[in-house]
């Protein structure tokens, strides 16, 4: 009676322009981190003797390597044009590149306040930070075992797929309240409240917060299709 | 062959624990909150002298004027044990008080700025802040014509009902990434990160993010069944 033919149509092509958008905002958000990161903050390198040179490593990896990778990971069933495995293949593999670009951006985090003797684990951002990580990791081993693993049963699949679902889209939205608690924190901290710079970290903040929105209404689009 | 009734069931289990989790974060992280404002910041008072105490309305009453009522609304068609029409004016009700005491809470910090004479809407955590208010006027507004006035089309509701809770869901989350930048802003520029102030902070940025998670899943898994 309601042309659910034409809904699914519909909501498939809002399901493309929403990836498209996705893509976009999560690239500006690259570039405003970026620009942040070089321009305004010094750059950033791992290995430097200036501890906040180290420190912008962690901002670029946690975005960049973390939560736009993951980003990917979550839209693979939308943007890989290939079979079903071969999509689960790619969904997997961007995970595990996130999983490993976050290690190396936590490391960075935890090398700054060794080298400047601040205790670790004390804000909001890092205790919200630490819980998505280590969740996340968890659901990662999950996922391996349940739906990766040859021999994994159809039944154990189809039950713990929902649960899967919206577990990581909690821990995406949990990853963006990271990111922009520690962008709270890092203008409040420098004291740039009335500066350009912190506008720049204002627009950066609401890119990154428009691509977890985009990216989980990829997901939910292409689940009603 | 998966059984499906069985899921259904199990959903609408978990559906319900789910929900009973959030009001326990929600009542949580209320208390939490008064604990932090009466017990640390000296009370809150809209009319006092003391432009502190008129500021100390704006964090309770966007927690629990804003964010507590909306999910009350959110979660209204699992709890109000009622038909169909009552569950909806029910949540019509809640997302109503939510907005008005919104605007209150809003209102406290703007006269707190106007008093103490700092600028307004310069940080990310306003940024975020008013963008989710106004959207969430918008929303309402389009929630009462569409699905809340009589002689409503069955056909346009139906259509626009995918877009009403994901949008709503989205703008959920908006709001807890408000709360959680405000709290973090708050703690940084009051230089309390090795306070036990700090800590109660975070349990309280804590308890409001599980409500937010906890309030989205409840409406996830009722809509499974």
């Amino acid at each position: 009676m309601y042309a659910m033919d034409t809904f699914q149509y519909k909501y498939q092509r809002a399901a493309t322009r929403v990836t498209i958008l996705a893509h976009l905002f999560g690239v500006l958000a690259i570039v405003l981190m970026l620009v942040w990161l070089l321009h305004y903050r010094g750059g950033l390198d791992l290995d430097s003797d200036n501890p906040y040179l180290i420190f912008n490593v962690h901002p670029f990896l946690m975005f960049f390597g973390f939560i736009f990778m993951a980003g990917q990971a979550m839209m693979a069933y939308k943007t890989v044009r290939a079979g079903r495995t071969e999509q689960k293949l790619a969904h997997a593999f961007f995970h595990s590149v996130a999983l490993c670009l976050g290690i190396v951006g936590l490391h960075a985090v935890f090398k700054f306040h060794d080298k400047r003797n601040i205790s670790n684990l004390d804000s909001l951002h890092s205790w919200i930070g630490i819980t998505t990580f280590s969740l996340f990791c968890l659901q990662w081993l999950f996922g391996i075992t349940v739906f990766l693993f040859p021999g994994g049963s159809d039944y154990a699949r189809t039950r713990a797929s929902p649960w899967h679902v919206s577990g990581g889209r909690a821990l995406l939205y949990m990853a963006i309240c990271t990111a922009l608690t520690g962008l709270m924190e890092k203008v409040t901290f420098l004291g740039l409240q009335h500066h350009r710079e912190a506008r720049l970290i204002n627009f950066l903040g609401f890119a990154i917060l428009i691509f977890g929105i985009t990216v989980d209404i990829s997901v939910v689009l292409s689940r009603y299709i």
